[in-house]
């Protein structure tokens, strides 16, 4: 099969989406990659900006992010943290002390005027990354679950609360009133294929197409565009995080297939995996392909066999294969 | 003899001034103790609030310093200055993961609305030290040296350009537009001592005495009070710093005489090392009483012993002695 010639999106959220972005980034030139990563995330810790997804993309990309545990830098030590506890800080956010030089180096770039997208541009130059890594939005959006003990932001419920309170609604606070990144909508234009990577469809991808426009510019038919998405629910089960217990409590099913039917208006493959080959025909009448592939990565060799088989797709879907 | 029995201030900067503080807090009760805190050298390094000054009297009143150097704390790592530095910024100012806590913590406060002082008494209350450390005032001060090479802010001479370039004028600016910090201000009313430091008296006590209204209040006759000052300068050289070359580039003996005559006028007992003491006549005729004793302090011991002298000196001074 021929890969796919173009340029390539992908909209990820944190580890998975990293896996994915890492294999096509082994494959493609960095003008034929841009990688566009949730923002919705982004807290404020200790008068720091942390930007959870966009730093495990940047780790993973330079090579240094710590395979065990998803987040953070290899080899990391937790001093500075240990310190700000001493001082009566908050501290249940792991931050280790290579990664607060990133957030402070974030945040006062940040009160130099810069925007998010700059800043990001110059952190990847520094740690030698070469595909451009943009975030969602240049605005604040801020990913709120509505729960039985209270509205908790994204980081307070994932790493506070450990994913536990009942959630009754996702809100992506200030969406409306913000726009795409120039460099996520510049992106958008002439790109071949769209990828969803395999990231949580509520928490990660969901504020990247609630951007204004967004999801009207992936919905628009287009015969030179392939739209195609990675299942991060794999038999049920989130292959890490809390989307397959989310999913359920919104009423969606947890189960790949909820997945599909979330994304029916904007894709036109979707890739599950071998133990969910039952929901193909399900899948299938969304009007969208399914395709059943491995799509567990744990090695590096899996991200790249992994995007390799995303960019064979989208060369015979073009080419009406 | 008897030991003073009132309330003491000390006025320091940096290293000699922490370890003659500390022989204080060995022997005194809180109450009777303030120490304040030279802020003219404080700096905003990635855009966090570095009080250089007050973070070693912290740092070696909680017994966590790092007696080498002289600054920091020990068995400090560095690793958030090893990524910063990757990520372009200027890392000449050493910064150690657990010391940037502090300043992380010293930043978000301020920016929430604490002062200075506030902070300061949150941060020594975290690391268990009873003693008042005040800094000089909750407004912002700063050192800065005309040299040939321009305007140097404090920290960007003495540790950017190591203390080389020639000075000739010291600046103590918003030192006019400033006031002395509340707890500094109270604790001159009913202190039975002041003790200047052995500190850089251009660069360390000197901003602290230019504040408005501090000279005067010192220099004050008042026959319930005895004001004290310790030299810096043994035998011609500075025990740590650039004071003898400063004094010496703007005109000043670099000597222990020299400091004298800058503490003229707001000193009652001057203490001098032994290698100085051909210069106690020359003192004397200030109309400073000299006081030849051993004043270098390496051990804990010597502190303390120093910091005893000084009580029984200022003990003896108040009973006519």
């Amino acid at each position: 099969m021929a890969l796919l010639g173009g340029k390539v999106v992908a909209l990820a959220g944190g580890v998975g989406g990293a896996k994915l972005a890492l294999g096509f980034a082994r494959l493609l030139p960095p003008e034929r990659l841009t990688i566009v990563v949730n923002t919705g995330d982004d807290e404020t810790f200790h008068g720091l900006h942390v930007s959870p997804d966009l730093d495990t993309m940047l780790y993973t990309l330079a090579g240094i992010s710590n395979g065990e545990t998803g987040w953070g830098i290899a080899g990391e030590t937790f001093h500075a943290l240990g310190m700000l506890g001493r001082y009566g800080a908050d501290t249940w956010f792991n931050l280790g002390d290579r990664d607060l030089a990133t957030h402070i180096r974030r945040t006062q770039r940040l009160s130099e005027g810069a925007s998010l997208s700059e800043v990001t541009s110059e952190l990847c130059r520094s740690l030698g990354i070469e595909h451009p890594i943009v975030p969602m939005s240049d605005q604040q959006v801020r990913t709120y679950l509505k729960t039985g003990d209270g509205d908790l932001a994204m980081q307070e419920y994932f790493v506070g609360r450990r994913s536990e309170p009942v959630v009754n609604c996702v809100e992506y606070r200030g969406v409306a009133e913000s726009s795409p990144s120039g460099g996520f909508a510049r992106s958008l234009d002439g790109a071949e294929m769209i990828v969803l990577c395999p990231s949580n469809p509520l928490l990660s991808t969901g504020p990247i197409l609630s951007l204004p426009g967004i999801r009207e510019r992936l919905s628009e038919k287009n015969p030179g565009r392939c739209r195609i998405a990675v299942s991060p629910i794999i038999g049920g089960e989130a292959v890490k995080g809390p989307a397959a217990k989310i999913m359920s409590e919104l009423g969606h099913e947890a189960s790949c297939l909820g997945v599909a039917k979330m994304y029916g208006d904007i894709c036109d493959l979707f890739l599950m995996d071998e133990v969910d080959r039952d929901r193909a025909p399900a899948v299938a009448e969304l009007g969208i392909e399914p395709v059943v592939a491995p799509i567990l990565m744990h090695t590096e060799e899996d991200k790249i066999a992994l995007a390799k088989l995303i960019l064979e797709l989208g060369g015979s879907f073009l080419n009406g294969g």
